[in-house]
């Protein structure tokens, strides 16, 4: 007989479902339409030629090792190169506070592993990053919302949220994936010393923290804890767990992220990992560290920079002249995405539909709301497309938002 | 104040555990011990040269496509490769019948997430796979068992484990580790007769099968319940979900896996990847598929059946000239492992000990029995270490247990 596969599944499956965005994306991928809609980092920054270099490299010279089974901490001068880069901004780290991952989506699977139970209460922005949400859907999450605004979450909302019972805190401090926005300094203090309070720890997600193109460098939330906490020492030890990637600064389809922890959360997050996937490509680790090792990334990510900092302005003054005095939108000082806002009895989604006819595409802003709302938000990608892709697309949005807002 | 993360975790993590046999293996890493402890293929095997041609081409050709972020089903081409290569043995599938995945340990990870309750009993092999174990402890599986002799599980007994009630039947057919037991024929057939009659699905995990040194190659259990269903098409919609790997014939560094399934189960288990890390790394799958298309691998599994065959033979060679009369083993027709069997009141763990200090090491086969047992086995690689190593360790080994049991 057929097996009724349905049948079996466990529970948790229940929560499990494809991303909005990830099947927005499938649509939005014909060749003819402008897509802000994904969070793809422009293909012609890639270093090609370096990473030609750092193959053969790795092959001629320790190739054996670069395809072999390896541990699942990582490569140890990934890892060493990775605590020396973090020293720079202020984060003393030793290598045994950091565990390489499949790129900052396993960070977040196992995050969820290491802490929720079905029904505990994650503290988070809304709107938050969609990702993290899809991996803790998956062992039972409900959310409490804190909502952000141009300086990021509002910590005075905080403290009632914390009073709830939750079990982390979880914030992008930096140009926030979907709103771009930045928790300040003064937020930053504020949410260390109620986190502190409350005894709850915090999940610093950070994939853009180096993507700045204007304004101060603010100290990473890991950092400030350290200082708060009086802890100052090879081994970090405080209440912080910290995500990074080199999705943004190398290329996504590597595959590499890290997490930086104290150390008895790292030891469990190896057990983890090593049920999951044993570890990361080895190559992939090996490769990325001959990338590195001699500063090429530092050099690297100017060039990034200076290429997202002119797709932003560009972006932002089509859409001063384009877009409809009735929609308004964040003015990011990095990372890749912006975010829009329509009068209040609008629906993105009804307008996406609309925009997709008009061979142009961003994301309806609902689909990172935990708790629901936002259905008048948009997000937008400002890294992916060239200048001259950015003005036409945005003046086919901004013609669509004209009509849309006149019918109304 | 410090931080109690131990009292922050989920209840899931109690089942959670480092691996023993991991755990040994950097203990067994010290440069000067033998070790047959490992599941490592021969780094001298490793297609270098293929690799360093195969990562040029890509660069040069399809640079950006393959250092972007891609789809969580897995690059389309080495899919469809993968069921062009499946069609040989006789699976007729098609690409939507595959995911690709972060090496087979995180295919088993993902079919815990999509099947196990927690207490819902697996029913194993015993011996089996520790890494199943592992990943499914996480979600609280409990297991039962069903001894293995040289022809593999013995189907006699699977009636009475069936009507316990499991989840699905987890089976190792071809050079089973950690045994080198081969599943006959005529138990495949029983086996999926009796999988068909309690409508239990059957996940056939696969690594070794096309390393075969002698006799005749079997049908894999998923080509012979296609059968037994009646179901031969283009798309797989039988009871068996199978799991295969390029680590032994390609690298394990790159960390690339499959799974083949019916539609239904692989569009959900695309949901649980897309969660959990997005997608395997895009420059993985692109450098295998460069590798692949013209029949390298072919090729390249021949060189690895030699090589492995040779040092295969020159250990069994070597255990009969030098193991003790009381001590006997399994002569593999394929794969990595024999399986060591000391007398019954022996503890393997205690042997090894001792064996350490003399360097050499194993596994003892307790660690791979879900419900306890086998404390006087062993698990011992043969693919590993070169002909002259092979020769020394055993002879190390040999003189270990000679002792040991004239001890008692």
């Amino acid at each position: 007989m057929q097996t009724p596969w349905e049948d079996r599944y466990a529970f948790r499956t229940k929560r499990m479902g494809s991303s909005v965005i990830r099947e927005l994306l499938k649509f939005t991928q014909q060749p003819d339409i402008i897509s802000f809609a994904g969070g793809l980092p422009a293909p012609d920054v890639f270093p090609l030629k370096e990473f030609q270099r750092a193959c053969n490299a790795v092959l001629q010279e320790q190739g054996a090792q670069a395809l072999q089974y390896s541990t699942t901490e990582g490569h140890p001068p990934l890892r060493e190169m990775i605590a020396r880069h973090t020293a720079r901004y202020a984060i003393e780290v030793s290598p045994d506070n950091i565990l390489i991952t499949s790129g900052s989506q396993q960070a977040l699977d196992f995050i969820g592993r290491l802490f929720i139970n079905r029904g505990d209460r994650i503290l988070v922005e809304s709107p938050t990053y969609l990702g993290a949400l899809q991996a803790w859907n998956a062992y039972g999450a409900e959310y409490v919302s804190v909502p952000i605004d141009e300086h990021g979450m509002i910590t005075d909302e905080l403290e009632k949220a914390l009073r709830s019972g939750v079990k982390f805190i979880y914030v992008l401090p930096n140009f926030q994936n979907p709103t771009g926005s930045t928790l300040s300094l003064e937020r930053r203090h504020k949410l260390i010393e109620l986190a502190d309070r409350y005894g709850v720890p915090i999940v610093e997600d950070d994939p853009y923290g180096q993507l700045r193109y204007e304004g101060q460098h603010l100290r990473p939330i890991i950092a400030l804890d350290s200082e708060f906490h009086k802890r100052n020492g090879d081994t970090y030890s405080g209440n912080v767990i910290y995500l990074s990637t080199y999705s943004k600064l190398l290329a996504p389809g590597l595959r590499l992220g890290w997490v930086i922890a104290p150390q008895e959360v790292i030891r469990k997050l190896v057990m983890a990992k090593q049920a999951a996937d044993l570890h990361t490509a080895t190559f992939n680790q090996v490769v990325a560290h001959e990338i590195g090792k001699d500063g090429f990334i530092d050099q690297h990510v100017k060039t990034i920079r200076s290429t997202y900092k002119e797709r932003r302005d560009i972006m932002l003054e089509t859409m001063a002249e384009l877009f409809p005095s009735e929609v308004s939108w964040t003015h990011p000082e990095g990372g890749m995405f912006l975010w829009g806002i329509l009068p209040g009895d609008m629906d993105a989604a009804e307008v996406l539909k609309i925009a997709i006819e008009r061979k142009v595409a961003f994301v309806p802003g609902f689909a990172f709301h935990a708790n629901g709302g936002g259905n008048n938000t948009m997000r937008i990608n400002f890294s992916f497309s060239n200048p001259e892709t950015t003005r036409e697309g945005i003046s086919r949005l901004g013609l669509v938002l004209k009509e849309q807002i006149s019918k109304k």
